[in-house]
């Protein structure tokens, strides 16, 4: 028998499956991977022992770390085709969409024609994420044509921030994207993931669920918040000025992004996490207002309505104090969720029923077949 | 309270929401499009007709669709770089990526920035879609770079098969397309169309929803099926040979393509419909076996399995008299299942809530950190 009482709000509360990647609100600080506490991965891990771990189901060591990492850093070449096609997409186009169209062109080119490449197929991803978004923005705003082959820099995080800046990441920087990363890896049944696990259900290969993740968490109720609460705080110059514009901000209901979350009712676990490096960061860059801005952002938010700081608002200034451009921020989240969404297309490819909900129909009865003549 | 019971089970026969687009199984021969039967709309529609009542809500008179057809004859005209991005696809991409692909593409380059315009960039993907297909085709197959700006062909199946094979499309065929464009055109909340929901559900743009919908079809679960009849019924020169055969196939336990479905458990109404199709292109071909050997099929599995002939079966033997290559037959699903997808998009977007259910998690309790050096 259909829910009727849920059927069209978004399945809330639900179940759409099984997991042992990850639980959201249950116990402890309120996210684990694998049962591991976020706060112990992101205080202590870095973010490839993060995807080791969600990917092949175990913390690695020292020795299949090195390993680990030395493999996808082997990876990082881009196909002379893929950067044909990054070099034709302008520069006004959307970053999420270069994500989607980069994952898609990969696919055609190195598909995974058998599931038991769905591995090397991720973390061939893994690899050039970082290098498909900084190719495109390095050659459509840049003119340049980087080269992505960098075997130096083991850290993905790094490697994203040296291709983008063209210069060796500060240490401070390094550990503020291993944070980052870890904290975005994986979320359950989130909608991006979820999608990747429809497509899954078709048995369809790995490129397709993650093109269509990525164009999932384009939308702005999913991805983008951290860009949105940038837009926001980069206004103001001072702490006071922040007060009395989300005053009005908050007088008008507008909404203000980088708050409140879907499943967690009292606090978001990570925000603490990636607080502490933007304040951090804050102080490294010699940031006179941004960090302090954000405080009070937050203290307002809390005052007048109750609501808490999610993932995403201090990611906003902490990639800002890396001279991050803030139409890159989602792609961040992309090149960090592919490990979440890998991990739940390996799970649906080991227990599949293809998805295929029935839905509640509230449209026309029979209507006759009228001629056209007589329309 | 999470539906435990039903969780993982591909979420059969419960409610995600609410259409006024489709019901299949529920009245008349089985599958109305709004209110209209499948039967009345493939035995008098043309697929322009069918695509104007799904996105515009209502079944256009003569003056509407000739300004329809018009409309989107002007719309086929591909951009330079998406023609560049097709040029540098190999020959043996799989056809369903090149679809991804260039639907990806051409969200980069004309992107949906704003939801007012979700009617004319479906219907600049519908006039597209063919173009798309077949300037890879003929470019990587045959080194020919089409012109795809053909304004004399009105009808989208007629256009296709101009643009595959180079010559006017013979009448039955133009007929043949437009009850085969019919048929595929909308199936309520299959995989595709309900992963294209879950990412409309994000807000994110129509290019992204219908990227996701081609890859979710792409699953052998899914689209496909036609294709693999077709290499199953071309084996076989005789009903005879077919039936032997087919009867060591059941022995083994193989999976026979084309037969049954998830939702219908008598009959399929398509298949009836585009059998007498596959039937009158067979005799005007001169067709000496595959017809008659599709047939003996259809007997065999109702007389061993109790199991009738889904859509999928007779358009595999339809396609095949009309020169289409198997490869491209799924990619024809895509340019008619693209009306459906979109509607749902509209659909979802006008009474919207995030689509994220939960995961009934069954991984590993707490786990303590353990550094590196103690793992």
């Amino acid at each position: 028998m259909p829910n009727k009482e849920l059927g069209g709000a978004g399945l809330r509360g639900q179940s759409a499956g099984t997991t042992a990647l990850c639980t959201v609100g249950q116990s402890g600080t309120g996210l684990t991977y694998r049962g591991y506490d976020i706060t112990d991965l992101a205080n202590h891990a870095q973010f490839e022992e993060v995807a080791y771990l969600l990917l092949k189901g175990k913390l690695p060591n020292q020795q299949e770390l090195d390993a680990y990492t030395t493999h996808l850093m082997q990876l990082r070449g881009l196909p002379q085709v893929l950067k044909d096609v990054l070099e034709r997409l302008p520069a006004e186009t959307h970053p999420m969409d270069v994500m989607r169209t980069g994952c898609s062109v990969l696919g055609n080119l190195e598909p995974e024609t058998d599931f038991s490449q769905q591995l090397s197929a991720t973390e061939r991803l893994l690899a050039c994420f970082p290098a498909i978004i900084c190719y495109w923005y390095r050659f459509s705003h840049d003119g340049v044509r980087i080269d992505t082959e960098d075997r130096c820099e083991a850290s993905i995080g790094g490697y994203f921030l040296k291709m983008l800046l063209d210069r060796e990441p500060d240490e401070q920087f390094r550990q503020a994207m291993h944070c980052s990363l870890i904290l975005y890896a994986e979320h359950e049944f989130n909608a991006s993931t979820f999608n990747a696990r429809v497509c899954a259900s078709t048995l369809s290969d790995l490129h397709s669920c993650i093109t269509g993740a990525i164009g999932t968490l384009r939308g702005p109720l999913h991805g983008g918040a951290n860009e949105a609460a940038m837009a926001m705080i980069e206004q103001w110059g001072t702490p006071e000025q922040a007060e009395n514009a989300l005053l009005e901000k908050l007088a008008r209901k507008d909404k203000i992004m980088g708050f409140g979350h879907a499943v967690y009712r009292e606090r978001d676990p990570r925000n603490a996490l990636i607080k502490q490096w933007s304040q951090r960061l804050s102080q490294q860059v010699g940031d006179h207002h941004l960090y302090a801005v954000s405080e009070r952002v937050e203290a307002v938010m809390k005052r007048e309505k109750g609501l808490f700081c999610n993932a995403d608002f201090y990611h906003a200034s902490a990639y800002h104090f890396m001279g991050i451009p803030t139409p890159l921020f989602t792609p961040i989240f992309v090149i960090s969720r592919l490990t979440g969404w890998a991990a739940h297309v390996f799970e649906q490819r080991d227990n599949n029923r293809i998805i295929r909900p029935s839905a509640d129909y509230h449209g026309p009865e029979h209507q006759d077949w009228l001629p056209i003549e007589q329309r």
